[in-house]
């Protein structure tokens, strides 16, 4: 994968069962996706170059557990017109093993106007380096 | 849908965006499933007739303000083995209008083992009821 | 107390120790405050008179368990120039226990300086009737 | 201050003013308390030697933005029969700007009855090393 993002597990993103909750999974992408995308921003805030979340699916493979070293691997694997997908990877650091996998789909938007809008030439020419 | 549940937008779930996150509309259809179970489990533990998420995915149609009146229907529509899957609208109340649509598979659990465990004939039965 | 907000408890909020996180009844709190002020603000936007938080202390009595109703009641205990204290009791209807007590102070702020500014006469007044 | 814990700011951590609200600072003490009594539990679980939230009081002093560097110091500043009470500064690591300062008080609890227990003298002795 072309990115890799630590998480830093903390005690509020535990539920009754002790381990990490699904939906706090979610936070993780979201989390390793917004560090990826300032290499594309370089200092411009998110509305110079934003995106709106059209989908996500997440296949939970094993729990995650408070102390446990974990990172998210992302990279893109379809550019569309507006749209652009990502796939991802949480990973054990200690054993490597897949935690969960999971893909998001981003439409770009104009955020005057609120409506998706085309990749434009230097997102696709960024993400293209992405793959 | 068999099993509509009302949600109460907080202020917290909104983001930076000023709607309600991506990741939180995940919690949202938690809430509508935990307070459906509740059905099944007619007072019992949750460990009684528990399960894990094993997958999930959801399309977001439209943004989710504060101030919306919001509804997450849900059903069942697919009984395996050992897992279930329930499909989810999530609904603004004023004009009907779909925000989200989603599915999620869980497993039966046993919770001593924390191994997957067939559904059995009380959960069989009921989950028919719930379609 | 002259404003009482009913919380619909989320699986999502509880922490490991299954109950509600402490932190998750800042929340609360927020959410009570946030659809007490909706009377003052009569449908215009937060940022026409809105505040930021200068201050926050619970004390935490009771756990809140899943399924527990819960109530956050508030009133106004102090005006300042530039800032007000509220005053919260989380309250069990069940049995009208008190789970947790908690004051917050805010400051009126100009969005469009981030400054604060003094309460001015229409909050002075409303707030008045909130005692 | 005795003990430092970087904090990764997540976007999901901010609110719809754009920056992190107040209630997930109440989070960011959380982390570093969980972090710190790592230092004492030394592998055992937390039920072990647990507490619960019995007071936290927090003042805001300054915004934290995306991208903020931000470390939570904290220190034991009492240690009663059953309870302690730490002290926090939440800092900008850029320009060591005080961004929170804040206070919590825990009580030891036995997790088999739930009741307060004392410190107990491996606790109190550890403790009286972080002051």
């Amino acid at each position: 994968m072309v990115f890799s993002q630590p998480i830093d597990v903390r005690f509020a993103d535990l539920d009754a069962l002790a381990h990490v909750n699904h939906a706090v999974i979610v936070s993780y992408l979201e989390h390793a996706r917004t560090q990826w995308w300032r290499g594309l921003l370089e200092g411009r805030p998110f509305e110079a170059e934003g995106f709106l979340m059209a989908r996500v699916e997440v296949d939970y493979r094993k729990s995650i557990q408070l102390g446990d070293a974990v990172v998210v691997e992302l990279r893109c694997v379809h550019l569309g017109r507006t749209s652009f997908t990502l796939a991802y990877r949480v990973v054990r650091e200690e054993d490597s093993a897949v935690l969960a996998e999971a893909r998001t789909v981003q439409v770009m938007v104009d955020f005057q106007t609120m409506r998706p809008r085309p990749l434009g030439p230097q997102v696709e020419a960024w993400l293209k380096t992405q793959q």
